[in-house]
């Protein structure tokens, strides 16, 4: 191994995958040169931590420096170059060309393997009036103090972009008792999510005072006395204080494609399973590269945390390793947000993507407690279930909820990664006292409910739209019934439906519906069991039609 | 189907199980008629909240009635028969011998197909001086109504057996500012994990209070002026005002042994997959009978609410669609407890067990945070990951911390179930946000771990005490080594360990240590690389052998 371990290599960004590939390295050789070359002044530091620390739940600025290139030095021998830009790569010399960003001074280093780990950067579009300090973008620890360094003078901040760090921004900056407007070019915050599961965020945002703009985007900003007037598409302006950008992230791929290394269709790298590019003995990780989808197929480029960790760890593994090291299987986009009390995120595929994609799937929706509901701080947790109608394997999750709703994304995603279909749902045998779960957890009702539809047993209408002009049997308790009534229904509660059959129309299908979908799917097996067409609603009169501002 | 509908199913038992059974039956057919036999007052309880009650945290007793006789017969249309207790099974009549416990009258009913779901009575051991009234057990609404009335002028209790409810006896009641002592015959608390796992729960039972007696049984009870004396094993006696017996239960399988239906070794009724015995037409559910153990093989008792409902819906569904039915896969027995601050569980076979069965294992013991460490709230979770070395397949894991314990467990339930290897979890995908989870979870931790094992690069120590007499390096800031000092150490932490491998004999096995696992590892692999044979101690300092009274 002594000729192995005299190797130099050189990775440039010191970041998430960066970082974690440097930091593998080390484990597998003490005499390895390795190089850390980084733009900023700080590597490894928290990215997904900034807006929590604009906010003040993370209060401790020092808690975000994961690293320092001083503690990277001392722990992992590495060689570590702060506001050092790459500006070159040759892959014949097996070179970069960099640049001080402190003196301008020019150099070049030569490497044996080279890590590209750069990231990507926040999109900041080319329209008219773009180039005002008062629009920011968040990447960085410098972005973050300049961010918080406008706050005192802030009174009304505009956020662009409804993606997870919108989102996070706009309940930290309501947290500081800012004016928060979000503007969103689709008709929906988190765009990964399908339409309705967004819904009870939207609803949040709005309870905790943030103005949503959805559907609607950005012409170009002009300047006001005080601050920016956002013009928008709809012919609406709005006027803050300060105006953050979260419309998504570009791949920091141009020194890549410069060097002739071949570029995905949106400008990410292109890999293989052991992250190697198309040039000999360059790697890249992280967001500035494409990761296969083993769901969808195809290649996606998904910017975030874990996956530039492991693919940083995988790029290590296969310079030491060659290939006998764990390829990269793939990114299923497992993600997650905290919008005030509410949790949402996804696991795999969305309906949008898989219709998108032109495969065939299954969706159900079910609600169920995040504990024992007898059990005080049980939460519903809202559960959307896709999966293939050829096999039953599970191909995405959606969740929305109080609580818990963490637990069952990473359930779901661990499902997929083991190619579980609907029936192994059903069985999961998962952790059960009442402060943590159900006999039948959420998962489980989801297993059943899939397997309800294959089997027959239940024919699942996805909202009440589709009911619309048929026979619709609102089977909740009067007074729920009154309290959040459907239009053109008859309330028939169910310990009741079996001595009021003669009231339903048995010529007609009939919809049933209740608060949750547990009870009107309860009522259809009850009306199918006698003879007639039955279906039953999804998600219950809780997930009704949009209302106005819903 | 006309005839098939007209058929009459009778269900021994209206908890868990047997209420699952008949709710499913029903929605199998409006026409069967299905009777449920429950010699108690009540049907269809949260008999997992019982403890939670006596202590006060679920206020409202009616919140533990899921159902009632009367709802049961409105929503399902069931013939409910409370007080009623089956006496004997003619599995060749096709009968059961009934009688009501109000007034004493026999009659007889005849089945189609027979469900039994008696579960399982709390043991009672013939020892001297058990019929005692203040020697209670917990099973049902009435044994918790017993226990309640008895706390007014209950200072002291005694609660024989640690296990799942043992444990949250004592912290309820410790929660009503009873003085409480648990004594429990096994060395340690909850044997169903690996005692290392478990030593943070006795710290936090006695931190709250709660005296322990370990390895110590109960020879017999005696009356004293106040209450009971119980006579321990070791010749000690404690004298308490009230006693819970927890010390397991015994399947209520008597009346299926009388009837001929085959019994396991352990007393449980022998089932197939949809739930079968041996007499045509008998379906067993839940306590009082065996599953296969998909794990470690051969069949277990295991007395859990989540799978005797799924057991109740399998033979229903069996009823009904015949072979066409999802089989029940078998259980994993994955459970949990909360222990006043603390959550612990397992899922999977323990090392204990897979020993006791003679199956080769591999364990790794890791530690990471709830959530990103630098998030507000993050708490340490110990994992215990066991995997088989022929294929890396996932063999079981345990857990124990204050927070997301929960999560980790459920996420190794779904791996087992998905036959997920030690390379899968390295690349598991779960939901990252700050407050959620971090960008490398103590699952892909644990992943980490293990195939750096497997692989050679991590030489494992279970424990301090394997590394007595050896070179031990504790890498630990000196600070933290002076606060926790490891005997017969060297401290070099490890930013100097490089500098100060001089120190070091390299002829001799070098022991790493830390606070919790990760930089021992770390300083290991920078040995080996230097060419010693370095061993890292996993779980570091926290979890060295046991002191005194842990």
């Amino acid at each position: 191994m002594a000729d192995m371990d005299s190797k130099h290599i050189v990775i440039i960004g010191g970041v998430a995958g960066g970082a974690s590939a440097a930091a593998r390295a080390r484990r597998h050789s003490e005499t390895a040169r390795i190089t850390v070359i980084e733009r900023g002044p700080d590597v490894s530091f928290a990215n997904c931590g900034l807006p929590y620390h604009i906010g003040g739940e993370i209060s401790d600025r020092d808690e975000l420096a994961l690293q320092t290139p001083d503690s990277l030095r001392q722990l992992l021998n590495l060689e570590v170059l702060t506001l050092t830009e790459a500006t070159a790569i040759d892959p014949n010399a097996r070179s970069v060309t960099l640049r001080s960003l402190s003196d301008g001074t020019e150099s070049s280093i030569g490497y044996d393997q080279l890590i590209l780990s750069p990231g990507a950067s926040p999109l900041r579009p080319p329209i008219p009036g773009i180039d005002n300090e008062r629009i920011l973008t968040l990447r960085n620890l410098e972005d973050m103090d300049r961010i918080m360094s406008a706050m005192p003078e802030t009174r009304k901040v505009g956020i662009v972009g409804g993606g997870f760090i919108g989102l996070e921004m706009a309940e930290q900056l309501a947290h500081l008792g800012k004016e928060v407007v979000l503007v969103e070019l689709q008709p929906q915050v988190l765009p990964q999510l399908d339409a309705e599961m967004v819904r009870p965020l939207q609803r949040e945002l709005r309870h905790h005072g943030v103005e949503l703009i959805l559907g609607d985007g950005i012409n170009g900003f002009a300047r006001s006395d005080s601050g920016v007037v956002a013009q928008l598409g709809s012919g609406r302006s709005v006027e803050c204080d300060l105006v953050i950008l979260s419309i998504g992230v570009r791949p920091e791929s141009d020194l890549a494609r410069a060097a002739g290394i071949e570029l995905g269709p949106r400008g990410h790298i292109t890999v293989d399973s052991f992250q190697r590019t198309s040039a000999p003995d360059v790697y890249a990780v992280g967001d500035v590269c494409e990761s296969p989808d083993p769901l969808v197929g195809g290649h996606v480029g998904i910017a975030l945390g874990g996956p530039a960790n492991r693919q940083g760890r995988t790029a290590a593994d296969h310079i030491f390793l060659g290939d006998r090291a764990l390829p990269y299987p793939g990114s299923i986009g497992t993600s997650i947000v905290r919008v005030f009390g509410l949790e949402a995120g996804v696991t795999g595929a969305s309906e949008k993507r898989l219709s998108a994609a032109g495969i065939r799937y299954k969706a159900v929706t079910v609600n169920g407690p995040s504990h024992a509901s007898y059990f005080p701080g049980a939460e519903t947790i809202t559960l959307k279930l896709l999966w293939s109608p050829e096999d039953g394997r599970i191909l995405g999750g959606e969740a929305v909820g109080r609580d818990g709703v963490d637990k069952r994304l990473d359930v779901l995603a661990t499902a997929i990664r083991g190619r579980l279909t609907i029936d192994d749902l059903v069985h999961l045998e998962l952790a059960y006292a009442p402060p943590f779960g159900s006999a039948k957890d959420v998962i489980n009702t989801a297993g059943f409910a899939a397997t309800n539809i294959r089997d027959g047993f239940l024919v699942p209408v996805q909202t009440l739209e589709e009911a619309k002009g048929h026979v619709i049997v609102d089977v909740r308790p009067a007074a729920a019934a009154a309290a959040l009534p459907v239009p053109d229904s008859v309330n028939i509660p169910l310990p009741s439906l079996r001595s009021r059959l003669g009231e339903i129309d048995k010529s007609k299908p009939v919809y049933t519906v209740c608060q949750m979908g547990k009870t009107s799917y309860f009522a259809a097996r009850i009306l199918a069991n006698h003879g007639y067409d039955a279906r039953s609603i999804l998600g219950g009169a809780h997930h009704q039609a949009p209302r106005p501002n819903d």
